[in-house]
């Protein structure tokens, strides 16, 4: 590669960095009630994108990312699967990815936290998953944008809070 | 952009990311009863840099980062709100950077463990927060440093232990 | 430094976060009886580099990464460590490195999740350990490689997991 040529990877390495991290942005700068995710999604990924979310329980293999949205915070007065939680973090390591003149591939890492709205008994529980995501981008106009994105959970469990001990820090005006 | 500019816009990016990354090292680089925080944190701040640490219960929205570490890990014989723990560790995600000349803006997740000492019953338990830092940073003859930070706590929560059921690792050594 | 050689810097920079992935992804594209992890560790490591593993429970602190993946995963019929877990994940932060003509050194965070196989009464549970590496790199022909990995374990626990509350998601398949 010529210098240019060399600027025109280290670019496009960090724009696609970028778009990566936004995804776990739009999760998390919208907690709770606020669902709209798609004012940093739509950055993300194409309007044609396909998701394949079925091993986190979507029902198929395809889906948009606007119907993934609906799908995890609800749509039209419906509850989406993440209503029963009311804070979460989507927390994304440094990828591994791979770039051929206007297409790419990615792999990275996801560590998820979501915390449970409260039981009868007053306590939360939290559902933790980690995710390795195996995306393919393209170059549009507009920048890079994930066209395919296959959600590869590693493991999800649900896990206990206690009070804390030392008394220091209640969670309850998070 | 030319050629220089994109090159000094890809220094910017790395310079910026590493002072996040050192932001977390200065942490965890002293662990228990080490304090001395500012063997890092006097290259990722300004000395008039503005903390708002009050979500994690910090008695003001404004304070210095000498402040930040007073109150953490102790001051003159005074114990930190830290010291109720013995290890932990502040794990930063990939950052989303905007750069405006000498200035940027910045989000980064972290994904923080704190370990407690053991209670008397001999069990140590967990004060786990996921954070989204929102930074402003501006250009010095030192480097790029973090000038206004707020953290943005998503959820804090303490979680128990059980003992190593496989009776391979035994954490007491740690 | 010249635009020729900030530009070297930069795709150094790259390089280096790219191997210190693709550790990670080493271990996690591989996951239970799966234990081909040199697939992507010959391109991490040197054949001669020295891993001190000893915090984790290694019984010496230097081997080679062969040896590592021997005693993880285990070798001609003979259980690994690992062998008491089904699924896991090694999450690696942004790191600090300092690059000196054709060697490096770089420290990161990672933060690991293990899920035991369940025990007689049908529970899972976790051990989660949070690591510093400091590493030492250096440049060959193929690229950058990790030549000395300290692994610095900041903690290592064991947690519990509880059923699903919500009866949404059943860890039972993954």
């Amino acid at each position: 590669m010529n210098l240019e040529e060399k600027v025109k990877y280290l670019l496009d390495r960090q724009e696609i960095q970028d778009v990566i991290a936004l995804y776990s942005q739009g999760q998390d700068l919208h907690q709770g009630d606020d669902g709209n995710i798609a004012e940093q999604w739509s950055k993300v990924f194409t309007e044609d994108a396909v998701l394949d979310y079925s091993t986190g329980g979507y029902h198929s293999d395809k889906a948009t990312y606007r119907e993934i949205i609906a799908w995890m915070r609800g749509d039209r007065g419906n509850n989406g699967v993440m209503n029963v939680f009311s804070n979460w973090q989507h927390h994304m390591g440094i990828p591994n990815v791979s770039i051929d003149g206007d297409t790419a591939t990615a792999r990275t890492e996801m560590w998820c936290t979501h915390r449970a709205k409260p039981g009868e008994d007053g306590r939360t529980w939290y559902l933790d998953d980690a995710v390795m995501f195996h995306d393919k981008l393209v170059r549009t106009p507009d920048g890079w944008r994930i066209s395919y994105r296959y959600n590869g959970i590693l493991w999800i469990d649900a896990f206990p809070t206690i009070k804390d001990p030392s008394g220091v820090w209640d969670s309850t005006t998070f």
